[in-house]
């Protein structure tokens, strides 16, 4: 089916200084975990991307200099001939499919701990991080502005070898032109400090000497947050924001804009529990609005819905489709625009679970929507082609169709499996994905900041998306209100049989502090609920509620959300010292706080449960057990441990007599059912077996390649070679 | 001077099974930061203590399948073709110095997150990770046993190949041989599972097999936690501890014992804040003592004293001398002993930022006494030699005798510059360490939990060496009660100068978080103060205190620390979710929360003060600054942010006319003068400039060897580089 015309332009070329785009879709810098380190990864997820139609792919954030360092996080870098080389990679593999390259030219001041470089960052005034601990900049004196801005020029040259189309200097999120521009970190007194031509005069000046140096070959871009969020403190976008623009838009070829920090990014990378679709229009839309610019505008806001992208464009809010999120849950997102295959767009849900790999530092990138995200490469896997596979004549039954099932039986679908049956006993596909993707509401007002608690409704385009295409696959079928025994498994005919039964949550408060179930802990009885009985409310639920949260991420923290918002007194109590640690990483902690804190939650952090009884449960200080509270309340919710489901599988795997009688040649256990991990993990294992069912041993995953030095190649750093071949000399 | 004969048994050789061990100094395993994938740092760090004289070096944790992946932390990794060959290099350069290699081979269960192998964890039963964060094992049946045993196997048999000569089998730090042993992990009801005999069957089976593979060639080891320090719910080496040992003699050439688990290992790599040398005693001590084995013993306990080495062995205790971060600290702390040069030792201090790095994920070890640490290969130092600087006709002022400047003008001097003058304003050198070692003491009462606040008095062994040092170097001169002035500096008669001269706290309260000062802050007021002023006791402080900490480390804790010891109410207040974030990473923090918790200090965390009036405190809450709350207090301690103390460089700088007059050639500015950091931070800027004060810009460091794959060469992976040469094929 052809494209719908309305969406005709979003195909039309423009513009980029001395560049073409071919499209509006443009995939803005964002982190994956490979840097420079990885030239596979990064030319591969790059590259699957510009396959799928986008007109313009960036590096993550690339240090121009060892003393802009984010180890233990990954940067790219572009700090010497290795780097270009393998950055030139990248930019190769984009320009096979038709795309341009852009680079993220980044200097972090104090926000770069230099962890690997052990370098000293520099900064316009000696203010510490506001976001990583306690490293300080060295104050830049003329000198050191010097030799900054010729480190940008140094790497734009770097930049433009290794095949570079787009050139940034990048001050979003806080890093260090930004830092110049806002008084919030520049206190100076010098001519780079105090009025708003000298704060802005760093960031000019190093788009001068850029332009200077490569804008006749390279598009120079910027990005730009047009309003810090801390208000009169520092940049406004009504202020300083749009008068920045103004200030350099000669100097630019692209505009880049995004809201906030660093510190707190999820204001710009907006999770989908506290942000809608195009969030920051209200800051980055009045750029174009005011007629600030004349330059062309890209923009994010996890937009992925073709009808937004037109009304953007239509409204003059951007030139450009911005994405990074939306670019890796569906990599070929503009090509079924073009060709009409809106209902195959792969939709981010905005769990984040891509950022917190950042965040944690190191780790490649992972997303819950598309498994093959980071694995194009060391995996060779493709999100939109399968090979047919090599026992395809095999039937196939898989049982259960939560997150790790669903995925199993697509991807077993479209590897052109001869038959595939997904039976559930449920009603409807989608598993925990129904009852999670109720969660995270609370009682729907405005936090004090921005982002409010919309609940986790985006995550239910899991189901969606697999559930489109499971109705087109005609090789597999789908069996609703089914619960199979070991007898009719035995008997059902299937060659290959996958377990992927799910898990529920422990009853007697298991939890991975203490090991042990909690003494009075019973979620059989009415006042006491496991986090899934909470949102079916099967259970009445008393006015005073006490939810023990033992597993650091979303599921104790949304029922205390959702209850405190329905008007209970909620108590939350965790072993840890703070709670819902992962969702530190998903950046939806600060929001989380902010309504929990606004609804009134008692938080009882580094606090464990001895007992419980009607009424009352007694805690106690993990730092000293003998220190013990007792808090009253009417409720217990059990957040503690959750358990597989994996007797049907023991079952199975018990006969191996009746297995092999029955044809039965293989039997595999996937996702929650193995072992009850993030939604991302179930997923992945799903598409794992599937993509390598045809594998000598499809229960052990393949290797992948790992992109490493091997001992006595090259490492193209010939200075310390050298000196290693020095002899030293003992002096004293 | 030849060494004193009581220690000639120190240097005894010893049989481990098949092998010898040269001596009784042995490094056991400790991460680095290097693993698999920087072979040259593995290689030339191990190397350099097999010169130092250590009997032998051990890898850190080395993984032995994909599917236990600690990634974000760094382990070794035996998986591959490629891994033999990267670790080979790490035991050819050990033996070349005549020491053996050793090889941890580890399976860590749920404490594995496997962030990026992406695989599923096995455990024995299905109980979270205390350690990681939601991560759950699959449940291992009788194939995942044999499965895992066999990757054991397979693993040993590589290692052999790549040349070690001992192999473990690691249970200790509460992995996977140990998650069968002990009932906390193990609630099996198999043969593998009740009984002390089934708990230890398949840490029994796993050295069985092991041995049975590589015994005739390798010394098998085990390192065992023989005391879990959980009481009753696990191991205890008066029960099930000494009876494995028992249990299992007759298997192991070598036993490696610790103490603890990993959730809280501080307790087995006790910092010197909270344990005193060889603290493991009352543990591992019964062991021996109680006739539980007939093979060697090696154990640790941050054991620097030669006189304590003889009386482990004399006494028994151990028979060969472990250690961790003493090798770090000093890679030639045998070749010392062995040379009679005691006073040379350069003494692990236990501050643990070795360990910080692991904790952190990713980046490189520091040693705050080792510069040279991690560094080896990279940039080509080594610990004990240094090149006579190509300029060493110059003379070199260092102003200030801190951390940096110490270090600087220790290096410089064995560099042989011709003259180099140490200038101190205070009456001896060491700067902040000498009122930073009188911290961290509380009232020396004893936590419920081990370790005990014993204070940061071993941290003055960075100035204790250093003294000893220059006291040795004839072209070194120390002034001290001399402070310079820019005039006397220009008229030294210098041609280099190194300006270090460390920072001071704001005494208006600005700070990280709010980058503002806070109204009413004014350490110039009697009842207001910096945590400098308050170990100098300058002050007389009342009875109520509020200790305002924004760092995140050490400084506000360890003054609520020392007040609430001395009889004061105290109030710590942080805007962070935690206080001393970093001494998690330190390994400090679950000690320290104990004894601030049993001292009774009100911690506020997520709370920043806006006013400080005589008499009270105006706090907020930082989710929502119209919470506000008002803590009476008498006295006010402002552990907020540090200013570099750079005044006399800039005075020097500014005069470029008079520089170039004097014949000062070069001005630098290292330290805290430059950058308030730690102190490891400090160390390494002053060594690192003297190692390069005859580089082309001393100024800028010279690049280091990064590790890392090139674009275009081989990976070593095979199967997956054919895979990505096979076309792919659409099927959907």
């Amino acid at each position: 089916m052809p494209r719908d015309p309305k969406y005709d332009i979003l195909f039309e070329p423009i513009q980029l200084g001395p560049k073409t785009l071919k499209n509006r879709f443009y995939q803005v810098p964002h982190c994956i975990g490979a840097g420079s380190e990885k030239p596979g990864m990064q030319a591969y997820h790059r590259g699957m991307k510009a396959e799928g139609g986008w007109g313009a792919c960036c590096t993550e954030y690339c240090s121009i200099h060892p003393e802009s360092d984010d180890t233990s996080r990954v940067s790219a870098r572009i700090w010497d001939d290795g780097d270009v080389r393998n950055l030139a990679a990248m930019c190769d593999r984009l320009h096979q499919f038709g795309a341009l390259a852009g680079i993220e030219l980044w200097y972090g001041g104090p926000h770069a701990p230099c962890m690997e470089s052990r370098a000293t960052p520099r900064g316009p005034s000696q203010i510490a991080s506001d976001f990583e601990l306690n490293i300080f900049p060295r104050y830049m004196d003329q000198d050191d502005i010097d030799t900054v801005q010729q480190m940008y020029v140094d790497a734009a040259i770097r930049a433009r070898e290794a095949g570079f189309d787009i050139v940034y200097v990048y001050g979003a999120h806080a890093y260090l032109p930004f830092q110049f521009l806002s008084p919030f970190y520049n206190r100076r007194t010098d001519k780079y400090g105090g009025s708003f031509e000298n704060r802005a005069r760093f960031w000019r000046e190093s788009l001068y000497k850029v332009r200077e140096a490569v804008g006749d070959d390279c598009a120079i871009a910027s990005r730009f947050a047009v309003d810090h969020l801390l208000g009169p403190v520092s940049i406004q976008v009504g202020e300083d924001g749009a008068r920045f623009v103004e200030y350099c838009d000669d100097l630019v070829d692209l505009w880049d804009f995004t809201v906030g920090d660093i510190a707190e990014w999820g204001q710009n990378a907006g999770p989908s529990r506290f942000f809608e679709e195009n969030h920051e229009k209200p800051y980055t839309g009045q750029i174009k609005a005011g007629n600030h610019t004349n330059k062309p505008v890209v923009g994010v806001g996890r937009i992925t819905n073709p009808d937004t992208m037109i009304a953007i464009i239509n409204s003059g809010q951007f030139d450009i489709i911005g994405a990074a999120r939306p670019s890796i849950s569906d990599p070929f997102l503009p090509k079924k625009i073009e060709e009409g295959r809106l209902e195959d767009i792969r939709e981010c849900i905005g769990c984040n679970q891509c950022i917190s790999r950042w965040e944690i530092g190191g780790p490649p990138m992972v997303c819950t929507q598309n498994a093959t995200a980071g694995e194009e490469y060391r995996r060779g896997w493709h999100p939109e082609k399968f090979h047919p596979a090599a026992n395809r004549d095999k039937g196939v039954l898989v049982i259960g169709a939560g997150p790790a099932g669903m995925e199993c039986a697509m991807v077993l679908g479209k590897r052109d499996m001869s038959a595939v049956h997904l039976v559930e006993g449920a009603k409807q596909i989608g598993g925990s994905v129904n009852w999670i993707s109720k969660m995270g509401h609370s009682d729907g007002k405005p936090n004090l900041f921005r982002g409010q608690a919309r609940g986790l409704g985006e995550w239910s385009r899991i189901v969606n998306y697999r559930q489109i295409q499971l109705d087109k696959l005609s090789n597999v079928e789908v069996h609703l209100n089914s619960e199979l025994t070991a007898d009719q498994v035995f008997d059902y005919g299937a060659e290959i049989v996958v377990v992927a039964t799910g898990c529920h949550f422990a009853t007697d408060g298991l939890n991975a502090a203490t090991h042990e179930p909690i003494e009075g802990a019973d979620a059989s009885l009415d006042w006491q609920m496991t986090p899934d009985q909470v949102v079916a409310e099967s259970k009445t639920i008393g006015k005073r509620v006490l939810v023990l949260e033992n597993e650091a991420y979303f599921m104790g923290v949304s029922v205390a959300q959702k209850l405190a918002g329905e008007g209970h007194e909620v108590h939350l109590v965790t072993q840890a010292a703070d709670i819902a640690k992962y969702m530190d990483y998903t950046l939806e902690a600060p929001m989380l706080h902010r309504d929990l804190h606004r609804l009134g939650v008692h938080v009882h952090t580094q606090t464990m449960l001895e007992k419980i009884e009607p009424g009352v449960c007694h805690a106690y200080n993990v730092w000293d057990p003998r220190h013990k509270e007792a808090i009253e309340v009417d409720s217990v919710v059990l957040a503690t441990a959750r358990l597989s489901d994996d007797g049907l599988y023991r079952e199975l795997k018990a006969d191996k007599v009746r297995l092999a009688q029955e044809g039965i040649e293989a039997l595999y256990l996937i996702g929650d059912a193995a072992a009850p991990r993030m939604i991302v993990d179930s997923i992945f294992d799903g598409h794992r077996l599937a993509r390598e069912i045809d594998s000598p041993h499809p229960e052990m995953p393949l290797p992948f390649i790992r992109e490493r030095r091997l001992w006595g190649e090259s490492t193209n750093d010939d200075y310390r070679s050298q000196l290693l071949n020095t002899p030293d000399v003992a002096v004293v």
